[in-house]
């Protein structure tokens, strides 16, 4: 009898918004494992933190990197498709032996997941089973305290690395948005905010639930700086 | 001192996909308000039933019509209107005489919800508290089993009450793409699906993390039979 691989959704960052399923799988989880970086404390970890116990064993899996390398370094992705290989491997001798496993996932687990990264090399050979949680997105929405999309409108989520241009036709084209990805790219995103006219609208949200929660007006954000967990929201005008 | 107006994510259907912070707040809540189709139960009643209890004071909040009239009628919108100011003037008498009122949102508020025509009617008069909920589209894509958008992917949410052709023209420029408001709409969404070469990757799915719950590929699925709660996913294919 294999084990059974969980996915765990954790939410935005408050712990409280993570689910009564998702808490309840996590209480009862003889084996847990996380991505953190290399050297830091896991950000999923310490969402978790409330729910785990001594009795649990824990699997730490260390990104090789993060953002050590310029966009675009052809050292990349060699490197983390051979982490991902390893971590699955190590799994799988877990879940071949009967051991159930849940990997702690912050956000929704299928939305940009690094999970997805584990589901696609073992969903085939063992049950996977996925909790879902609020994600990123919506905890900064709701931050912003305004509403994001109504009735028939159309929301686009954007990563920021897309290219300036791309960006900037892909709002144009757009009810309202969500930019992801942000960090470097955040000058970019802020030029293609500017080419579609919506620079005005656009609101800048960091840490969105947690204490560290910061709500600012693009307009009004002069800096170039933006954590990995930042985004810009172009909420829906409403008349759709 | 006037009373607090919460907008309470239930989540998309399981009631153990509600967060611990909503479960918190409707165990607390002194009254609690929801809507609902004329003569229909409650859908978000039903989800949230098991955290009520008999000292809670309940509102029910009965739309006049929802699908009665054919897609586009003249008489819909001042209807819709008029309803949503008369259950704002109803809760805002109760917010004025320092009742705190908890609504219940199905998926997430702020994500194409109801609790939006009561939040930009109440919100610069009385304190508003949001907390988020795992959205119905996340339930679905939860459902389907699949992850859904990768890396540097975009993600398009489009309603099908778009024009065939501008559905078609926005699924041929995204990556991922989740097709709501069905209904009636979905013979269209199929041809738009179509149109865009899409067809052979979407998912139908219907009561995403129900125990109703149904997934179907979209190439198998022949009939035009949508509920309202039913979703078409276009995964990623995770080559961004």
């Amino acid at each position: 009898m294999s084990g059974v691989l969980y996915g765990v959704g954790l939410g935005p960052g408050d712990p409280e918004l993570m689910t009564l399923k998702s808490a309840r799988v996590l209480r009862e989880a003889k084996v847990v494992a996380y991505f953190s970086r290399r050297g830091s404390a896991s950000r999923a970890r310490s969402i978790a933190g409330g729910f785990l116990h001594a009795g649990q064993e824990e699997i730490p899996l260390a990104y090789p990197v993060t953002t050590e390398f310029p966009a675009g370094d052809a050292r990349y992705a060699p490197l983390m498709e051979a982490f991902y290989q390893e971590a699955a491997g190590a799994l799988a001798t877990r879940l071949s032996a009967g051991q159930d496993i849940a990997v702690l996932c912050e956000g929704d687990p299928f939305f940009y997941g690094s999970f997805m990264h584990l589901h696609i090399r073992l969903a085939d050979r063992f049950e996977c089973r996925v909790v879902p949680g609020v994600t990123g997105m919506s905890g900064c929405w709701t931050a912003a305290g305004t509403p994001m999309v109504w009735g028939s409108e159309v929301l686009c989520v954007l990563p920021g690395t897309l290219p300036t241009a791309v960006l900037a036709e892909r709002l144009k084209g757009t009810d309202a948005a969500a930019l992801m990805k942000l960090g470097r790219n955040l000058p970019r995103v802020r030029e293609a905010l500017a080419q579609a006219g919506l620079l005005e609208r656009a609101i800048y949200v960091e840490y969105g639930s947690t204490p560290q929660e910061r709500v600012v007006r693009m307009v009004e954000k002069t800096d170039d700086v933006a954590p990995y967990f930042s985004i810009i929201l172009v909420p829906g005008k409403g008349n759709a």
